[in-house]
């Protein structure tokens, strides 16, 4: 019998494969025609915490599975009488989520037959059986990656673990912590764009130009704040500071175009300044900000970061801003200032932008919406000369048009009904009392510590940890102890990065956090000076015999340095299967062996299919690799040919 | 006295300077130090027919005045009952307005004193006012063009008048008709996306994924109307289509990669491919579409719009679609695939996308959902090998960042509701009723005139004119009729275009109006052939002495090509001064003189600064300009030195 393939859920969210004994009574009492109307496989779900109401959980359910050609042409479907029996609600609600389906033409009603399906509204969806030969990448053989002139995809040098919000303490930087969002707000600005006026408004296709509501709001709210005076052919709306720095580099920037940029800086903008093949002139950072000296060569364009330095967070003092403008006007040279973070300058005024001082006709502004928007909505600006702004307007229109304009009225209103103003305010507050409550427990349990404090407001330390630290090692092992910290290394074009220096912020810990996370870390980080750094002379290493009798088809459970989990099969035959994310998504293939009792591995990809040798150990049900100097390098669950393993956790 | 610079308005939208004897005996009642209370200059303004109610108006302009610094710090606010009286509304209105804005941190309220501005709040404003020297463009002597190195902007061969919803017949493509757009639907989606599970979700700052349930939607929904099956790791969202091109030409295109694109063709895509350095094979186009034969050369890459070929909107036959895909695999190349109004494929059964059939894994496809989203909220996406996607992605992180994930939501749940089948059910027949009622009024009005029809769906037309018309010509001159045509010479790459073809589009006009449209075409059309092309030889033209007597110190008024209103001023000295625009925007200058009974000119910058030589003659109160075969360029409204223009109207 057909229907006893269907499977229902109940309204608790259940899944019940239906009693024969009830469904056949239940079919028995139904016409056969009814009963053809059952199709073969339907899930239908409803649960009652959702957001969305169970009639409209009841549309999105039945939509699904008329468009997943659940119900044949021709075939009634099931009476609503057994649709709300099935689900566990009332039989109302069933029959107004099918009226809304008729009207809206998914459903037809005959007359003293039943529900069916229009034919109309799922003709297209023939031509998914009609297609004999889907087209399936796996089996192309196609070599896209020779194909690819310029990639983009680049190692990142650390990334945050996409579920950071479940770690207790979080220092990571630019994560969004959703309680603050100004979610009422923006749900009254949202609820009043969509008034018919406003929708016939931004509905309109209006060429390449933005919304001039949010350009007057911008010009009159958020400018004055930075001292810039703007009029709106000066303003160009962006997706974010991202896409403002894209069009500012694609129209400026040409292969051999001399480029300044802050060292520590920031990556994403050095690889789009790579990829126009930009020569970089790499400017020293102190905790005053870019230092505009003689380094400044003949750069026609110069990048910084005033407001909040990208990474280190400091301030460009006003005797470096003046010196800077001059040096560029000296030099006739562009600057393109990113004002990042300026929206959080709440501890004292902030200093005005580089684009309202004397000589700042010379500077291109960029700054992003996105601290009180939320990064979900994507808003950024540039503030320019009308020349470039109309050359970035025309660039826009090829590369990815402007911003929604729905998003964009939306926040004209955000803006004009204040809430963009008692939101900053708001934010200061608390990113302020975050940001005491780090400096006052980094000064406690790591003394002398902070490197480089904002002194306008901000959201970021730089810390220095101890000599000798790897903060790398460091941001690593205090993941597993909840900690989140961001390692530097990866800001430095050079390798003069110093490895004991990471970077704290507290735009996604609350305040009551801030000082056990601290405490956590210092913890650690004695921990790793007086006793993880073992002396390759004292340690009870591995030899040859235990490493051949231990390794051959063993299984390391571990976490890479993204914080993903990742499994490693060391086959008997020498060969070695990696596979690493949560979904198994990348994987690499190598070889091992064991040399002068080390064990000795090859990636084809992975860790730049260098060849690494290891000391070994075990502790527990954990392997430790250790390099040559008797430095921990990772370490991983244990599993023996043929053992399982006692639990999985994290390496 | 200061109050009576102040200018009020009432709920009635009219503005009146208060009259001071009512101001000043109501100034009398109130103490001294409420008066002072008073700002300057203090505009309110409230409109009882907006969509914004009273109290919601009141604060947009409270907070207007507080955040422009009207109210000094310190200084006390009107009372609430002189809001309310000057403004003709309740008090309670404005009571409700001021207790929001103290709750929200604008205003504070003093124990029997009143409401005062909020310090905290206009704190950072007093930037504005402590800058020296605003940064003035206009005075910075940049030479910004200089600095350009790879301009973007370019002339447009034809531009829609802004405000081509005005005319009566505006058969422009893609301009959206707002009738059309789905409002209610997308509100309820956008309420739903705003509850607070969702906006947890999409508030989070998820790296560079998109959101999940809108990329299942488009896999389960959409794409199988296309034939193509695909997984989440083959989708990526952009910011409409273009984005999708960009984002594709810029991974695989470099310097001296061969691509062959349609000729004529999406002019946008041309641009993107030029900047590349790209070299450019132009393939032949007929009713059938793109021709893949011989021309394709060693095109590393195929640029191809099956669905309706942009611009001719010609459909791609099933058996061309097979050969290309041969033509691909036999030379190794790459098709991208812009699946261009996919969603209108209502006619018949649609084919199937090249990606979905054999050999389409070396298929990149790219589609736009703007046709039922509204052109205001870009959203479109790229299918492809996950390799190409990963790749896209990491690029999309450098250049603009994913779509808001805000409104990536808001769709999802859009599809989900089945909004999106409904929506394109609806489109579809209306267009079909359009595209029908056009194609009937062409074949009465000017039989044998389609000359490309799209044979699935599709809203365009391809329309050929008698020989010797210019379409140009005919689509200024219909302009002033009411009726916008397009015509086609910038979409073509080679000097090959029809001088007699135009594309007549129903997106922006109701059925109703389309015969009448076509009529008066039809009627101008044969006039054009009949009496306009004056002969030379027999027209009476002004001479010398004429010109000299009429031309000197005169003034023209006309519209340019692209719609928009223009002056030319010939001053007495031979100088002449330009300017176009609404807001004469663009402005040039040049000299004007006679010879041999021609009046000449030369602009610095427009009309390619080339020597111009005009025959000339006036009719009634216009002035008319012929070449030398006598064919009218262009008439203007005429006024004399000293005179002033009876009445300006459109050229």
């Amino acid at each position: 019998m057909r229907s006893s393939h269907s499977l229902w859920v109940t309204a608790k969210g259940t899944i019940l494969s239906p009693r024969r004994d009830k469904l056949a009574s239940a079919m028995k009492s139904e016409s056969s025609n009814r009963r053809r109307t059952l199709p073969p496989h339907l899930v239908l779900r409803v649960d009652l915490g959702a957001d969305l109401g169970l009639q409209r959980q009841i549309r999105q359910q039945l939509i699904d599975a008329i468009m997943g050609g659940a119900f044949a042409p021709g075939r009634r479907l099931p009476s609503s009488r057994q649709l709300a029996r099935q689900l566990g609600v009332a039989r109302n609600t069933v029959v107004l989520a099918c009226e809304q389906l008729i009207a809206e033409g998914h459903l037809t009603a005959r007359e003293r037959s039943g529900l069916y399906v229009n034919d109309e509204i799922v003709k297209g969806l023939a031509l998914a059986q009609r297609v004999v030969n889907p087209s399936s990448d796996d089996a192309s053989g196609l070599d896209w990656s020779a194909r690819i002139k310029a990639p983009a995809a680049v190692a990142a040098g650390w990334r945050c673990p996409p579920d950071w919000q479940k770690f207790p303490f979080p220092f990571v930087e630019g994560r969004f912590d959703r309680s603050l969002y100004p979610i009422v707000e923006w749900r009254e600005a949202t609820r009043l764009a969509l008034g018919v006026r406003q929708v016939h408004e931004w509905s309109t296709d209006t060429g390449d130009a933005d919304d001039p509501k949010l350009v007057q709001e911008i010009c009159g709210k958020v400018l004055p704040r930075r001292g810039i005076k703007a009029r709106p052919d000066q303003v160009l709306l962006t997706g974010g500071a991202q896409e403002a720095l894209h069009l500012v580099t694609e129209l400026l920037v040409e292969r051999g175009t001399r480029v300044g940029v802050e060292e520590p800086g920031n990556v994403a903008m050095l690889q789009l300044l790579k990829r126009r093949g930009a020569l970089l002139s790499h400017l020293s950072v102190d905790e005053n900000g870019l230092i505009a000296g003689s380094d400044l060569d003949d750069c026609e364009i110069l990048y910084v970061t005033p407001s909040h330095q990208r990474p280190t967070a400091a301030t460009l003092s006003m005797p470096r801003r003046a010196e800077l403008l001059g040096e560029a006007r000296t030099r006739d040279s562009v600057i393109i200032e990113d004002d990042f973070e300026c929206e959080t300058n709440y501890l004292d005024d902030a200093y005005p932008a580089l684009r309202s001082l004397p000589g700042g006709e010379r500077v291109i502004y960029v700054a992003d919406l996105s601290r009180a928007l939320a990064p979900g909505l994507r808003l950024g600006f540039i503030v320019a000369s009308p020349e470039i702004v109309a050359e970035a307007r025309a660039l826009r229109a090829l590369t990815s048009r402007q911003p929604p304009l729905s998003v964009q009225r939306t926040a004209a209103l955000f803006f004009s009904l204040g809430h963009y103003d008692k939101t900053m305010l708001r934010l200061g507050r608390i990113f302020r009392e975050r940001m005491i409550a780090l400096r006052d427990a980094l000064n406690h349990y790591l003394p002398q510590s902070i490197a480089i404090a904002p002194v306008r407001g901000g959201t970021t330390f730089w810390v220095r940890g101890p000599e000798g630290l790897d903060a790398r090692d460091l941001a690593r092992s205090s993941e597993t102890r909840g900690v989140l910290i961001e390692p530097v290394s990866h800001y430095y074009a050079s390798a003069a990065a110093p490895a004991n220096v990471f970077r704290m912020s507290v735009t996604g810990i609350q305040a009551t956090k801030i000082r056990q996370g601290v405490a956590t870390l210092a913890e650690l980080i004695r921990e790793m000076s007086a006793g993880k750094w073992l002396d390759p002379r004292k340690s009870k290493w591995l030899g040859p015999r235990e490493l051949r009798k231990l390794i051959p088809g063993a299984t390391f459970l571990y976490k890479t340095v993204y914080g993903e989990p990742c499994t490693i099969e060391l086959q008997r035959n020498g060969q070695m299967i990696g596979r690493a994310g949560y979904a198994n998504e990348d994987h690499d293939t190598g070889r091992w062996w064991i040399e002068d009792g080390l064990w000795c591995r090859q990636w084809q990809n992975w860790a730049y299919g260098e060849v690494s040798k290891y000391r070994t150990r075990i502790e527990g049900d954990r392997i430790q690799w250790f390099n040559a100097q008797g430095r921990l390098i990772d370490s991983a669950i244990f599993v023996r040919a043929g053992q399982a393993p006692a639990k999985v956790v994290s390496g």
